[in-house]
């Protein structure tokens, strides 16, 4: 059967290993398994959520509320935005997706960094459109935009919070590139990791009304999978001038977040101690990452995220020892497919990361990576 | 700023009213409105699916296994096919979005009868697709292959039962037909109410296994959303020869489906009692709207499904009937938007039936619809 060519080279994401499988290949203990893997948040999600979800699993038969209006309302007080510029994704992953197909036709361009989510260049790609890469492993904003300016694609993304990374540009330099875009360019700025940079670092902190109001061609995002927990119920969102949201709702899919992803975002906005609590321990473990880098000689980029990333040149190889770890029941995530020979590591609970450190250890005196 | 001009002439799908809105725009109490527009089960899902909801709710952070394992095994066994023949959707309805981004470029076309699931030509739309639409308020399959021998269209839809009709092919016919089509035409077989047809006659059952072993074009589409009572978790599933699913995966977003989805999907499988429960209770219930249309001269379509659809013309005006039910709190689907006067409602449980049939005598006595 013949398919759109452009699916033919289309490469998969590749996500993170799921515990199930590590318990079917390697036949661990399910107890004995540690995820560090997918930035997932290792106190699980608000317990008034968890309440929530359960008193409403008999409401599974009912088809979601679809115009999301309470989620919504929620969502508008918190950034000060109207629900009108206001997208709701089944997780931000599935915005990006609907940007890509509103923006990307024709021989379409986008602009990334190199070394970025996986996610930008897999949507673009199933649009046919083509890839400009700024190199480095930061965000290289000068060369981003001597790019924009030679190939003048259709979509800029910057992800701020860098992930795979953890790095992330300051807010004001953010603005001042956005600025110098064309008005008819998207420019998608990625904040799924935005409540653990702001957390640690005013000078980060973006505000999605203050951009929009100044910015007709930005869509932020936000997700609930990371700081808020829910990454299993699939829902993030975009923020935006009303005419990118229209745009974007052409393509939405109906009822596109479950019945039960409604209820727990609604609830999980409600609890902020939890998600304050989520960024205190993060940062607190984050320290014993940093030293225990330090410590064997591993460099690794400061975070303003839940993960740390490890650069392994002169210590092992990414995939090997991601290899090792895995056998050991510790999941992490090997970033060589991006290009680096580096591992992800998501900031898990202490007893957790001790377990990774004491692994580390022995892998790093053995000489087995 | 400027959008694919693909989208600027969508329409997007008006879903069945929710509770919500109709609590908020006519200031009823919510327990005092019945929905009969959506086609949800009104038994709710099988109470094994919602403990086991109930009992996976801490689970809400963790990613879903994007392998879906215990979903896919469970489906695999139930119809007796391969895993490698399975696609799992956000709803079928994501399925048919794959299909349709699949097979959909260039000036590409499909054909389906002119009454159908909305969501068919609203996917083709978004590829910029030509939609072909057989006359008739049933599937005329003869006028579908003289269609299809004139447009050639890349992909054929046949729903059977059908969406938002009722009535339902049998299986020998639907099988005569995909034989006649070219093997590189996707046909996609839309089986959502499956379970409702094949309960109510053996002649319109169809079997997935077979017709894939048989059939190398042909893509069949089963749902959780319906006899399973999990509208609101959105999930369904595509059955197709591995080269189609391997299509379809290439554009599947990962994650597509929740953490909570997968489970419940998976446990409800297991409780075949409780479907066995929803469809003698829905036909037993069908009767009664058959005999208050005949008593009241509405015309109405034999139904395999868990609606019914009633037949205006000569007894009211659709769009007034509904919105009368609806100051009454009563929610069923105008078909105007579909090309005829008619409604569809939802074969509920006898309490809602019965406040149905007394809203529905008092309009019809008084004059008002």
């Amino acid at each position: 059967m013949k398919f759109n060519p452009v699916i033919e080279h289309l490469k998969t994401y590749e996500p993170g290993k799921p515990i199930e499988l590590v318990v079917r290949e390697f036949g661990i203990d399910p107890s004995d398994i540690i995820k560090l893997a997918s930035n997932e948040n290792p106190y699980g999600c608000s317990p008034q959520a968890i309440r929530a979800v359960e008193d409403s699993a008999g409401l599974m038969f009912r088809y979601p509320d679809d115009t999301m209006m309470d989620l919504k309302a929620a969502l508008a007080a918190r950034f000060d935005v109207d629900e009108s510029n206001l997208v709701i994704g089944a997780g931000s992953d599935q915005v990006i997706e609907l940007a890509c197909r509103a923006k990307l036709y024709g021989g379409a361009k986008i602009l990334q960094s190199e070394i970025t989510f996986a996610m930008y260049q897999i949507y673009a790609a199933q649009c046919g459109a083509g890839i400009i890469k700024a190199p480095g492993v930061a965000h290289d904003l000068d060369a981003m935009y001597a790019l924009y300016k030679e190939h003048k694609p259709e979509i800029v993304f910057v992800c701020a919070p860098n992930n795979p990374t953890g790095d992330c540009l300051d807010r004001i330099d953010i603005e001042n590139f956005i600025d110098a875009i064309d008005r008819d360019t998207l420019v998608v700025l990625d904040g799924a990791y935005q409540e653990y940079a702001s957390y640690k670092n005013p000078a980060k902190k973006v505000d999605p009304a203050a951009l929009i109001a100044r910015f007709p061609h930005v869509l932020y995002l936000g997700t609930f999978s990371k700081a808020y927990g829910l990454g299993g119920m699939r829902i993030g969102y975009g923020i935006a001038s009303e005419e990118i949201v229209k745009g974007l709702y052409k393509l939405r899919p109906p009822f596109n977040v479950t019945t039960l992803s409604l209820v727990a975002a609604t609830e999980a906005l409600k609890d902020e101690a939890f998600v304050q609590n989520t960024l205190q321990n993060c940062f607190e473990q984050m320290e014993a990452y940093e030293s225990f880098a330090e410590k064997n000689g591993i460099g690794f980029i400061e975070s303003y995220t839940n993960f740390i990333t490890y650069l392994l040149d002169g210590v092992a190889d990414s995939g090997e020892l991601a290899d090792a770890l895995l056998r050991r029941g510790i999941i992490v995530r090997d970033l060589k497919g991006y290009g680096i020979n580096a591992i992800r590591i998501t900031i898990g609970k202490p007893e957790e990361n001790s377990r990774f450190f004491e692994a580390m250890q022995q892998l790093l005196d053995s000489g087995e990576k």
